[in-house]
């Protein structure tokens, strides 16, 4: 009997799991920590994501285990005539499985649900130091039309 | 006695005025739809977005003369240890006032709010089409580390 990937929300009880792809990342190693128990701030925002009828969060799942996780945001705007845009996020999938297209699953999976909130534009930024994410982005048909700016915050 | 530019949220009494500055610009021109009334769907937006906590629609006022316009998006993450972003969008100015500084005063008003907000990086996309935009967010000190990527979805 063959196993097949299927997306669902993700649960407090995947929040370990989540916090430990975040973690296992060239940049995310940086700034991420996986700990038990995992340090509160993960739990909060946890919650205030799920109580959030805009934000999704979505894990891609074989058999039990958790391989991907990304996140949707959906924001109304007033500009091309008060249009809803999605937005994804924090998308990562576990190392073991990497290359074997769960992440193009996850994507068309993000895709599909940002039609069904009747969305014109799906979008995202990548790090300019993830030239191999930009390539897999265009592959889905993204364009790299726009600069992605930040400015950090002082606490 | 000088008139100061205050900054507040928008009302639904601003709409029209807001529409108008959206579809003044080289970009909003092909997109937007200023006629009156208005278009429902703007209405609609509007509504969405005042009804959500996590989005304020800002406008700077000259007296009682709307001159820009922007929105607010608050969104809480799982990376970067469960931080909190604003992300910036649909920023516009009156024609007769661009290049007096209200853009500038519009972008420090949303940091501010980000700070109070306790977000750890405040963001937008600008369009490559923009150069002029994109040098005047690097003058304000956010960085283009980031590509920005869009997808348009059928209706």
């Amino acid at each position: 009997m063959e196993t097949e990937i299927h997306f669902r929300t993700a649960t407090e009880e995947d929040l370990s799991s989540i916090v430990a792809m975040l973690a296992d990342d060239v940049l995310g190693k940086e700034r991420e920590c996986y700990e038990d128990p995992l340090p509160l701030s993960y739990i909060k925002a946890f919650q205030a994501i799920v109580s959030d009828s805009n934000n999704e969060l979505v894990v891609a799942c074989y058999g039990n285990k958790v391989i991907g996780v990304e996140q949707i945001t959906f924001t109304p705007y007033l500009t091309h005539q008060g249009g809803w845009r999605a937005t994804i996020e924090g998308v990562r999938t576990l190392a073991s499985v990497r290359g074997s297209g769960v992440g193009t699953q996850l994507i068309n999976w993000a895709i599909q649900r940002a039609k069904e909130r009747d969305c014109h534009v799906i979008q995202l930024t990548t790090d300019k130091k993830r030239p191999n994410a930009l390539r897999f982005y265009e592959r889905l048909g993204f364009k790299a039309t726009h600069e992605g700016l930040k400015l950090k915050l002082d606490k």
